[in-house]
């Protein structure tokens, strides 16, 4: 892991303000509660002080709408008029509808035919129009025509500055919301989301940690550190699948690879009993991936933050209820 | 119903702002969220607005502690070396036994035998003594002789001013979170909460209209309120049970008949969709008293309050999640 600490320019401070301001009307400051009773306390070691930025109640129920919107808002009108596309299984396309719906752009979504019902049914429901495809590929290629031949613009679910410009509002908000922290874990699918509150709080709280945490079967972004250049993956595999996208890009890659102190794995089991403790402890019923941080905490990185100030991060809840019970089946009658 | 408007001087708004400062380090300041998506908004007429406060991240899960901290800390050294004693099914026996621990006096709780397993963990995890009765005089007549011959102190559920200036510190709250609403909905038990946040608001938020919701099974409150006085039940009885005391007494019921404006009421059905609502939108599993102004605002109160902004109270959420699940089974079934 590299110990250079730079900072594009793109992600300084005045600009993740600025864009901070700009998607304001469109997204809402999500809270940030301690972790001051339950099992989870019993679970880490005594003095552990846990903080959980809730950013599942964020607009569209994700924080994908703060890059998306982003970029959106950086589209010129006639950009904007041509329309944009986005390929996702899930809470991007959510996001990506909820945004264009919002700025009155037409929004054409590329999801698989496997994605979940529930997922589909949102995008559709905020009016983005829906196109099935039965492979990865075909969903990117029938994007790029769409791309080419409309002029749409394509809104990438983790890359680019005006991407991790967004998404760095949560770490803006991390540095008002939570105390002085020892270390701040944040899950990574592509690193959009990592990156930018790793640029965030690089700047404003140079004392914290940052730990990254991803699925054990979706270590892409460890494997791209680890030959220091971005990767694309054949199959990648976990119940965390809103952190799955097999491959990293560029930008959000190098800014991860120069911010994060490690990035750490967990295991589909260890998710599950992040989410068993999310629910006894919160009540929430969140999906996979918003658990990650959690397991990360109760797992690899248990005895290095014992007795430290932690910040987690549930980033997500777009389950339908019926698949949260399929998911955490074992879990919940073993120890609820 | 009056249209008197006074406030006890207890309940005046240096009181309630000293209140609040002495049961801070016991307290979190809970968060409030817009609810900006989901199912609700298709519920309810277009242009309601509506926010939450989700109390159920308070300590002990609910409110309670709120006002049985500020009892105890009023408590002089000698009455805390006597210890304390409650009656309570659930929240306010969680509460009294997390506010003991934290000041290090010895609590006894007299709990009904059919109390949910769940909650006498809790109670007994906290440090509090539990002893569990067969009847509800049983509890009392126990509790009363406590008092007598160990000259401990009592700790209501919701009656008296300790306890509403506690409980008030949900309305300062609700002041400083919500823009000025139209209307906020407070759930009623022995109306400990109502009284203290409706005491805060009217100082506070003098156009914003009060409404009370009850269990259809549990309408003490309003039968008092029709009848001018504090009334004892035989029996109440609604799914809702954190909501249902059987009986109102002097001081909170005149602040609930002076301040509120009116008092509505919901069937079980109805707690069991809004139960749903908060499911499908927010994720959370709450208890059915936390739905309960839902409930209201999409009930009784949906069409007066079209258009409006709105503020509702998720209170609590002490249910074990296989106790949820039974509440909710029909329910989950049909909608989700």
């Amino acid at each position: 892991m590299t110990s250079e600490r730079h900072i594009p320019s793109e992600l300084h401070l005045p600009q993740l303000h600025a864009a901070r301001e700009r998607v304001a009307p469109y997204v809402v400051e999500t809270p940030s509660v301690r972790w001051h009773s339950g099992r989870l306390l019993s679970v880490l070691p005594s003095g552990t002080e846990v903080w959980a930025k809730l950013e599942l109640f964020q607009r569209a129920g994700t924080f994908k709408p703060r890059g998306a919107m982003n970029v959106m808002l950086n589209l010129d009108e006639q950009a904007r008029a041509r329309g944009v596309t986005a390929v996702s299984s899930g809470n991007h396309a959510i996001a990506v509808a909820y945004c264009a719906g919002q700025l009155g752009i037409d929004a054409i979504v590329f999801m698989p035919k496997v994605a979940r019902p529930h997922r589909i049914a949102k995008v559709e429901a905020l009016g983005a129009k829906v196109i099935l495809c039965d492979t990865h590929s075909e969903m990117f290629e029938r994007a790029e025509a769409f791309q080419r031949d409309q002029g749409r613009t394509f809104i990438h679910p983790f890359e680019g500055p005006r991407t991790l410009q967004g998404s760095a509002g949560v770490g803006l908000e991390i540095a008002e919301q939570m105390p002085e922290l020892d270390a701040m874990i944040i899950p990574i699918g592509g690193g959009g989301l990592a990156g930018g509150i790793a640029a965030a709080l690089r700047q404003l709280r140079p004392g914290t940690a940052i730990y990254g945490v991803e699925p054990e079967g979706a270590n892409t972004m460890s494997m791209s550190i680890a030959q220091g250049n971005v990767l694309q993956r054949e199959t990648v595999s976990s119940i965390a699948d809103s952190l799955c996208p097999p491959r990293t890009e560029p930008f959000s890659f190098g800014v991860c690879n120069a911010l994060l102190d490690e990035v750490v794995l967990v295991d589909d089991a260890a998710l599950r009993r992040a989410m068993g403790l999310i629910l006894s402890d919160l009540r929430l019923t969140v999906e996979p991936a918003a658990a990650a941080t959690l397991a990360a905490l109760c797992g690899p990185l248990r005895d290095r933050l014992a007795g430290k100030r932690v910040g987690t991060l549930c980033c997500g809840t777009n389950i339908a209820f019926e698949d949260y019970l399929t998911v955490m089946a074992d879990e919940l009658n073993s120890s609820l």
